[in-house]
C-alpha cells in the first residue's frame, strides 16, 4: 500500500476531523448557524495573529491578501520598501510595481539574514516612505526574518506601514502582531491552519485604517472597507467558500485548545529535529537563519531535486518540495507546518535519506536519526 | 428531526458523493495526479461554457472573476456599456466605475425584460464602445436576458467585447458561448456547479486576447495572462483550492454523464413548475422574462418576505431567499439550481405554502401542487 504523506511548504495534511467537518451538508452563509460559526472564527483569528485588530477572511489564494494589503492602504507613485530575500519577497515587490508604486527594492541573496540597519539606514534617508514589505518565514528559502526589531524599527515613522507576509508561517512560529506593531499581516489556510488552500487572512491596524482613507489605488473585490462594514455583523461582502470556514472553525479550536505558544513549540521541536538530522547525516542548511515552518537542505553537488521529489512521490507515496526560480534542482524543502508530530518528522527524515541513498548520495541516515530522535523525545 | 434543504440561489446543495470526494486527504497541487484532475477539469469546464476557448478557474468568489473581465481587457477611460437589471449588474457598474472606465448606464427597472434595440441604438451611436456588460440571469430578480441577440448585435463591432455575468445561471440554462458570440463568460461554483463557495470561471475568446495586450489597468491576482501561462501545463498561477477542484472534477462528470442539454432541460421543468404552482395558488411572479435558474415571487401587501424566510428556515429547516435592496421583504426567491429534482421543487412549493399560511396569507396550496405535480410528472 501506497501511503500519502504531504511535508510541502502548503498545502500540508489536514486532520481526518476536520475533512469531516468539511464534507458537511453545505449551508447557506447568511443564516444564524453560520453567522455564529464566522463570529467564532473572527474572534479566534485574532488569538492565532495575537492582535486586537480585525482579522478579515477573503476567498483567495495567499497573493491576493498580499494584494489587498498594498491597493488599500497605499496611492499611486507612493514610495515603498519592499525587502525580497525569495520568491515570494519578489511577489511583493511585482504586486507594488503592477499598481505602479514607488519601490524601494532592498535584495537579499536567498538564504541570507537581513540587515536591519540597512532598513533603518533606508528610512532616515527617505522619509516620505509610506510602508515597508517584509516577510516573516521565505517559503522559497525557509529563512526567518527578524520581524520584531523591523516593527520596532518601523513604528518610529507615524506615516509608515509595516505590512508582514506570514503565509508559511503564521501559526507556525511566533508573530505577535500587536507587540511586534505590525500593521497589516497576512496569511493563508493551507500552511499551518491545517486547512485546504482557498481562503486567505488579513490583519489590519488602526494606523492602516487611517491610510485606507485616503488610497485612490482601485480595487473592487480585494476593497478591505466592504469587509469591514460587513465583519460587523460576522458576514462578508462576497459569498464565502462556507465549507472551509467551517473546517476553518474547527482547526482554530484544535489551535485553541492546544495552545499557540505550545503550538509554536512543537514546530521548533520539528525544525531543531530536521535540521540537526540533516547536518549530523552529512548535509548542509540553505539558510543563515533557518524557520521552524520549513528546511530548505543543500544537496551535494550532483544529486537531481527534482528527480528526488520525484522519487520520494512516486515510489514513497511522500511529498516534499524542490527548490525554485534558480534554486530548481539544487535544494529540497521538508515542511514542518500544521498537522504533523514527531513520528512525522522521523518518517520525513528516513524517507529523504532513503531517496537519497538510492540516488547514490553518501550520507549517514542513522546518525541523522539519532540525533533528531534525541531532540524529539528527549526523556528517552 | 429537522432535515436541512437548500432552496437558495447559491450557496446549492452539493450531491454526497462530491462533499465525499472534497473529504479526500488533502493533495499537492503540483503533482501529476493533480495535474491530470486539473486537466480534465479545464476540458470539461469548455463543455459546460459550450466553447473552444480556454476556461480558466480563480480561487474568489464570482465577484472576482467579475473583476477579472473588466481589468484584464479594458484601459482607463475605455467607454463601457452596463445593462443593469438588478443588483447583480449594479455590480459590474460599480466594478468598472472602480477602475475609472467610461461607464454608460442602461439601468432597468429590476424584473423588466431589456430592449436590445435600445443596445443596438447605443452602439450606433457610440461607435468607441469598448465592452458591452450583460447578465444572462439576475439572481435578485430571477430575470433572464436575451443575451444570444445581444451577442449577434455586438458581434458586428470588432473593437467591441461582448461580456456576461452567468455566475447564478451556467449549466442551469442555456449558454452558448462561442455559438452566441460571448467573448467573455464569468461564473462561479457554488450555484448549478454543485459545488460549495471558493472558485471561480471565466472564458475568454480569442477578440478578448487582443484587447488584452492593450490593457493598462492595474492587476496581479486577477492577471489572466498568467493563468494562461500556467494553463498550458494544467497548472494554477497561484495555489488553487484542491479540496474544490477535486470536487469539481466530480461533479463535472455528473454533468457530463447526463448530458449539458438534459440538465438544461430538467431546469427548465423545475421553474416551469415552480412559477405555474406559485401562479396557480394565487401569486405572482416579479419577472417579466423569468428564468429557469430562480424564481421570484412577489408576496402579497402585509406579508413580510424576511419573516418568511425565517419560519421557514427555523421551523421546517428550509432555506430560500428573500429580497435584496429595495425588494427586501416583499419577494421571495426559490432557486431551481443544481442537485435537485421533481420532488424537492414539490417539497420547496410546499414549504413556501405552508409558511405563507401560517402567516395568514390566503393561498390555495392544493391548486400550486396539483399544477406543478402535472407538468413534472406528465405522464401520470
Amino acid at each position: 500500500m501506497l501511503k500519502k504523506r504531504l511535508f510541502t511548504p502548503g498545502p500540508t495534511s489536514v486532520p481526518e476531523e476536520v475533512l469531516l467537518e468539511m464534507a458537511s451538508p453545505v449551508m447557506h452563509h447568511r443564516t444564524d448557524e453560520f453567522i455564529k460559526i464566522a463570529g467564532e472564527v473572527f474572534e479566534d483569528l485574532k488569538y492565532v495573529f495575537q492582535t486586537k485588530n480585525d482579522v478579515f477572511i477573503i476567498a483567495s489564494s495567499g497573493t491576493g491578501a498580499m494584494e489587498a494589503s498594498v491597493v488599500n492602504f497605499l496611492s499611486e507613485g507612493d514610495r515603498v520598501i519592499v525587502i525580497s530575500g525569495g520568491k515570494f519577497g519578489e511577489r511583493f515587490k511585482d504586486i507594488a510595481l503592477a499598481y505602479k508604486l514607488d519601490v524601494i527594492p532592498v535584495e537579499l541573496e536567498w538564504g541570507k539574514k537581513m540587515s536591519t540597519d540597512r532598513i533603518k539606514d533606508l528610512l532616515e534617508k527617505n522619509s516620505s516612505v509610506k510602508a515597508v514589505f517584509g516577510t516573516l518565514c521565505e517559503t522559497s528559502t525557509g529563512t526567518h526574518f527578524d520581524i520584531k526589531c523591523l516593527g520596532e524599527i518601523v513604528s518610529h515613522y507615524e506615516n509608515t506601514l509595516f505590512v508582514v507576509d506570514t503565509i508559511s508561517s503564521l501559526g507556525a512560529i511566533p508573530c505577535l502582531t500587536d507587540e511586534w506593531k505590525i500593521d497589516v499581516v497576512v496569511t493563508g489556510s493551507q500552511k499551518a491552519f491545517m486547512l485546504p488552500p482557498g481562503l486567505s487572512f488579513i490583519s489590519v491596524s488602526e494606523k492602516a485604517w487611517k491610510k485606507a482613507e485616503t488610497s485612490n489605488l482601485p480595487k473592487y473585490y480585494f476593497n478591505l472597507k466592504k469587509y469591514k462594514k460587513t465583519l460587523a455583523k460576522n458576514d462578508f461582502p462576497f459569498t464565502i467558500p462556507v465549507s472551509l470556514v467551517v473546517g476553518l472553525r474547527k482547526s482554530l479550536n484544535i489551535i485553541k485548545t492546544t495552545g499557540i505558544e505550545k503550538i509554536w513549540e512543537e514546530h521548533h521541536l520539528r525544525g531543531e529535529a530536521t535540521r540537526q538530522a540533516m547536518v549530523a547525516a552529512g548535509l548542509k542548511l540553505l539558510s543563515e537563519s533557518p524557520s521552524d515552518a520549513v528546511t530548505a537542505v543543500v544537496l551535494p553537488e550532483g544529486i537531481d531535486g527534482e528527480k528526488l521529489v520525484k522519487v520520494l512521490r512516486t515510489k514513497y507515496g511522500m511529498s516534499i518540495a524542490g527548490g525554485q526560480d534558480h534554486l530548481k534542482g539544487k535544494i529540497i524543502r521538508i515542511s514542518h507546518l500544521g498537522w504533523q508530530d514527531e513520528f512525522d518528522v522521523l518518517t520525513a527524515i528516513t524517507g529523504v535519506g532513503v531517496g537519497l541513498k538510492e540516488m547514490g548520495c553518501e550520507i549517514d541516515i542513522e546518525k541523522g536519526l539519532s540525533v533528531a530522535r534525541q531532540i524529539l523525545f528527549p526523556s528517552q
